[in-house]
């Protein structure tokens, strides 16, 4: 077993909601959508926006049960000075703010946004991690 | 903003628990670990187990109100007949199988089994999309 993640999918309430948030306001694009899933391609792997109930079927879960998600996705920006603007960016796109941008125990710099389902995105910075000209982080 | 996430992190009750399924279990060899948390490098990004108390009050949230998670993280496989194994290994590891591997409506063959906080891990083959020599997984 390789140590990857192919595929990362939020189960959300509107798709259109969603849609507008990530599209409109953060810019991404899809690179396949249809009435139940958006799809991202994210480097390697793939970002995925698909309506609950149909993630809650495809587990066979109750979307009933489903709670807050004790997960956070995590967005790291090459420099401290691009994490302000990203958290405001996605302010103005409707996301709420968890934590507004500040020096992190761990000497970074960072914030918190929740999206429209309330799935929580860190936008941070971390000067002991290297990014690689393509956009990948590494821990060493 | 490029398409990218750079880190999913999970919410764990007990650390020691999920490195016995990740590490032990599934083989995963972590990058960096401490009392708090355990990174792996997964592709050119972070996969992250981080105790749920501390992760909620990273991004300032109650614990008490985390519940299942609508999400799923994906693992895609080369060959079809690599996902049964898989999760009988996830299985053996202590996972719940939540849905035994079939044949998927899109086309495919998957199964899903749940960590031991119950995150939904899909296990994935899937014939329209196309495998990078490195694992990375593209929809086009």
């Amino acid at each position: 077993m390789d140590q990857r993640i192919s595929v990362v999918t939020l189960g959300v309430k509107h798709l259109e909601t969603s849609r507008k948030f990530y599209v409109d306001g953060l810019g991404w694009k899809p690179v396949f959508e249809n009435q139940e899933v958006i799809f991202f391609q994210a480097g390697g792997m793939v970002f995925a926006l698909f309506l609950r109930e149909q993630l809650a079927a495809d587990f066979q879960a109750d979307p009933a049960t489903f709670g807050r998600a004790a997960i956070a996705l995590a967005y790291n920006v090459r420099e401290r000075s691009q994490v302000e603007p990203l958290i405001e960016r996605a302010a103005a796109a409707g996301a709420k703010i968890l934590k507004a941008a500040r020096q992190a125990s761990w000497g970074g710099y960072s914030g918190y946004f929740a999206d429209p389902d309330g799935f929580a995105w860190e936008v941070a910075w971390n000067p002991d991690w290297r990014f690689a000209p393509d956009g990948g982080i590494y821990v060493r």
